[in-house]
């Protein structure tokens, strides 16, 4: 039997990353950009207020004519004109004049200030417009000035960040008709294992149906990429070369599941050498997922994730991951961890380190993880109620309720820029 | 001037949830459930594991042969098959045989339990294949049984639930070739305002382009919606009465964006009663979105959002967002609230209860909210940038960075059973 060393996960997420890529820039329409990457920041194509705008409904006019203003001494002012949203005035506000504005428009010449629509009374004489004013404005009262959000040509939103409606909102303000996204790598999905059954085949004794392609596939469109599913291979290394060549052709990266055990039929690492792949490492001092394997093979990443649901899922998140963000254009492209309290007790000592799926829990300020899936009823559900792993570090003992431990979180928007680091000891 | 009478938050989301609905049942495959509201709960099919299986890696046998074994007196057993994943042995395991048996497979009959690879001495002799074991072996020692995890007809998922990889794992799992989700409700949006140009427009003066009606078509994705824009309308009466008469024909729902003003140009009162819709409140107690309205019209709801873009992107959240939320089945539709510590001052006294648009921050274990876009040039980016509201109640006055305060999150699976219930005090 094949020996295999461990290596740090910190070791095997920095391997990998050697081989990362940013993705090309592919223009799609704002109506299609919801959820995806952009490629380049998002850069103000205008002042924001683009002009001298009102922040009011109300009337623009000169602070000077309102110096001797007073409740006992109201000025009287002509309204010379109305500006609705969106309209400009023709005019020019001169002495003892006013101009009626909407919130927003852009202020007349001659104005210096506006004055909220609640304090003035309007009146009407030989059908003319006028207004009273009681106290005096100072000059640049009431105006929202051109470019006092942002600037033209200041860059607002990083790249990689994923378009969200705020962002949306942003890019259609800057007219981003077209927006720069991060074009998606491809990733080949290659469920192998002949006990493996489709979700339309009926059970028969021995098998079981076919989920982590179905959850590999889920946790690549959740991270922002596309897949290919190829055709479940029996334990057959020929097909299985030849399949696993084929997506390595055809993909920005091949994903396999199965496999991978340390028992007698796996044909792993045999295909990664036929094919021409450098094995950059096959054994992970994690649990679960230590049989985790990954290579390269003209620069293209094959992850080989376990059988085991769990360590598949932990596998992806961990390695496969990071590299779509990347390729996405973050610089922020590993799960972000955060500290919380254990809610109960996880007893088993951890010689590797350990991810345990986990809920997030927020009780009076605090950050609170609860393991999923301890009992064993619950290990068939814990993945779809996982939105965090609890991390708990190698050459630990076991955790109490109570104490302070690493969550890394699974739902989470912004990410972090550097992976987990475990402490490393000697092993 | 129409004078509009203010109603509590509590109270106006309480009067928009009297029309909830549920959305119908559609099938959709296993390959486009992805983000889907699952209408139906997830019930296992078969028992999990599906039969009495190995967790290790092994050798099956009968417990009884193995009474005296011991370092000093291995117990040779004679191994007479050899079941692979997916396989079924044909064979039972006679009085001091053994079969070799791959991680998953089914137990073949006769044995009771199984010893681990590891702990054997794998022999061959005359061609026949043996193993020696030193221990002593209990009945029904590493055997998983059939049902332990989950029972043939548990329901596993909620209804109302979204579809995430661990989700779509059980699904797989259990045979869901089709799966049962909710039909997205289709939601008519409109951007009123003469003002408006489109992302395409080069700006002229007095316009700004419109990015309300892309930021709600976003958030209607996010709800799990689907939307149908309509043209923009000038704020002309006839056209804008008409379209929104057509678009309540058309669609589930109907927002609305701008037009909501205090000032002159507003309509929608107007049209609401033209095409016989009743209106259920145009005022509500919080700043921003203070003129939010809605309507119904033969059960259907008219959003009317404020054309200010955070108090549009408010009003969805608040009122919107959870009727879609309850359309998809959740029993859980509205913002999940939580508490934290204010990172800075927020010095303005709040009449009415403020939405802060703000970010999460996770420090020590502890959850802290940071409002964003306090500062102007913040104002432009705050959106993009939100991922919670700090909601500051009616009736306080400032609040100071460390005081604790309610949070509601934005980009949250779990949601919440209860809305946001404002404390009353007289206004």
């Amino acid at each position: 039997m094949e020996i295999r060393k461990p290596i740090w996960v910190r070791d095997a997420v920095a391997k990998m990353m050697e081989y990362k890529k940013r993705g090309e820039t592919e223009l799609v329409s704002i109506d299609e950009c919801d959820g995806r990457f952009l490629s380049e920041p998002i850069i103000a194509d205008h002042d924001v207020p683009p002009f001298n705008r009102s922040p009011y409904d109300g009337f623009a006019l000169r602070s000077s004519d309102t110096e001797n203003a007073s409740r006992d001494n109201p000025q009287r002012l002509q309204v010379v004109d109305e500006i609705g949203a969106g309209q400009v005035s023709g005019k020019t506000v001169g002495p003892m004049e006013a101009i009626r504005i909407m919130t927003g428009a852009q202020i007349p010449g001659g104005a210096d200030c506006v004055v909220m629509l609640e304090l003035v009374n309007e009146l009407k004489e030989n059908g003319e417009s006028f207004i009273e004013i009681k106290r005096v404005m100072k000059k640049w009262d009431n105006i929202s000035f051109q470019g006092e959000d942002a600037k033209k040509g200041t860059p607002l939103i990083d790249k990689g960040v994923r378009i969200n409606p705020g962002i949306k909102a942003l890019l259609a303000t800057f007219g981003y008709s077209k927006v720069p996204v991060a074009k998606k790598p491809l990733i080949g999905v290659l469920a192998t294992g002949s006990e493996l059954l489709g979700p339309e085949d009926d059970l028969v004794p021995g098998k079981i149906r076919n989920s982590n392609g179905y959850m590999i596939e889920s946790q690549i469109l959740r991270a922002g990429a596309q897949y290919k599913r190829y055709e479940q291979c029996a334990d057959d290394l020929e097909k299985l070369r030849d399949t696993i060549m084929q997506a390595t052709e055809e993909c920005d990266a091949v994903i396999t599941t199965g496999g991978v055990s340390v028992g007698d039929y796996d044909h792993l690492p045999e295909i990664y050498e036929q094919i021409g792949a450098r094995l950059l490492f096959n054994k992970i001092a994690m649990r679960p997922g230590s049989v985790t394997s990954c290579a390269e093979r003209d620069g293209k990443l094959l992850f080989g994730l376990s059988g085991n649901p769990s360590a598949c899922y932990v596998g992806f998140e961990l390695f496969a991951g990071p590299y779509i963000k990347y390729w996405l254009h973050s610089d922020r492209p590993y799960l972000r961890t955060i500290r919380g309290t254990l809610k109960s007790d996880f007893p088993k000592p951890n010689p590797f380190s350990r991810f345990v799926r986990s809920r997030i829990l927020f009780e009076d300020g605090k950050v609170y993880a609860e393991p999923v899936g301890l009992d064993k009823s619950g290990v068939v559900t814990s993945l779809a109620w996982a939105d965090c792993f609890i991390v708990l570090p190698g050459g630990t003992r076991g955790f109490q309720a109570g104490d302070h431990v690493d969550m890394m979180l699974l739902e989470d928007a912004e990410g972090s820029d550097k992976p987990w680091q475990e402490p490393r000891f000697s092993k």
